[in-house]
């Protein structure tokens, strides 16, 4: 144990996720060691991004707005709308380039162990936006594992009930991989979701 | 690309060692869905680690007052010193509870590709302790790695006139270690520091 305020330094960061307590000690050392400018600079961004930073009203994706930036662009195909559990997912999607529409970010996805279920998710806003008529698309872009799943299931079933098309991405081969050492429920999606080519 | 704020915290995240892009913007993420304390609390323990913590000014161990607490305490004995590279390696060796001597932190070791000299490190400041005939032996324990045996091999020389004993920490296999899996380094080590048991 270290005294004082370094201990501290380093709890706080070992609260971090992914951070162990050797990277905690080790990111504190190099910050006490640092330039003054960096650890004020990072002080400072914690600060002004819990003050600064707010949930899109629309779709609830971050923003410093009232709306995000993609919920505001005219341009973007309205009658889309791809659901996904993370803000972290909307940019991963964005830099494909492949979609033009819009988003609902859910805020996670169903876990009864986390204790999350459907009402702690962003569904009811969506089941709003939906009452748009507008909208004709829903494409559900949830994780693919257990939780993301679950999600996906009880998402498909609540929205069958309103006359919107629903799909699911593809599951299937990542590209760039090995037949060989893809796990045996990807290489059998792989299979069930086989496209014809000629 | 996030907007504005989110992205300069990921940003400084992701200066952090050993924290990449990815870890960076998960952890950015857990901050903004966090209770609104943790980032404050991080921010206010970054701003405060600067502002009050020192280097010892005996042994370079960090502290929060003008000398350490091993430095202050009277009941460690006074004749040993063992010198290491960080304060964290003062720490490693504490939590061994075997040895009740007095350190001397360098700073860091000798490392030409790094910019790292001798009058980098605070070794005039460990000639100036020396000067004092109380103390009888020198333990060098700096990494056994190039930086940290080109920096014991520096000091052994230098400390080689002063009349004092200088020691190394012993080479040998890990404890708990698989014979098998030692690299032929530390294999060969253990043969030459080879201890008689009979």
């Amino acid at each position: 144990m270290f005294e004082g305020v370094v201990q501290e330094l380093i709890d706080e960061l070992g609260r971090l996720p992914g951070v162990g307590p050797k990277s905690a000690q080790r990111i504190a050392f190099y910050l006490l060691q640092s330039e003054d400018d960096q650890a004020k600079k990072l002080a400072q961004v914690l600060l002004e991004v819990k003050d600064r930073v707010k949930f899109c009203e629309i779709c609830g994706n971050v923003t410093e707005d009232p709306t995000c930036s993609i919920c505001r662009d005219a341009r973007r195909n309205q009658t889309l709308i791809c659901v996904v559990e993370e803000s972290k997912d909307v940019q991963a999607i964005e830099r494909t380039r492949e979609f033009r529409g819009l988003y609902h970010v859910l805020g996670g996805a169903i876990s009864p162990i986390d204790g999350v279920g459907p009402d702690q998710l962003r569904i009811k806003e969506l089941m709003t936006r939906l009452s748009n008529p507008e909208i004709q698309e829903v494409i559900i872009a949830t994780d693919p594992n257990l939780e993301g799943e679950a999600t996906a299931t009880y998402l498909t079933r609540m929205l069958s009930t309103l006359g919107v098309t629903v799909s699911r991405l593809a599951s299937g081969l990542p590209v760039g991989g090995d037949l060989e050492y893809a796990d045996e429920v990807t290489l059998g999606r792989a299979f069930a979701g086989r496209t014809r080519s000629n």
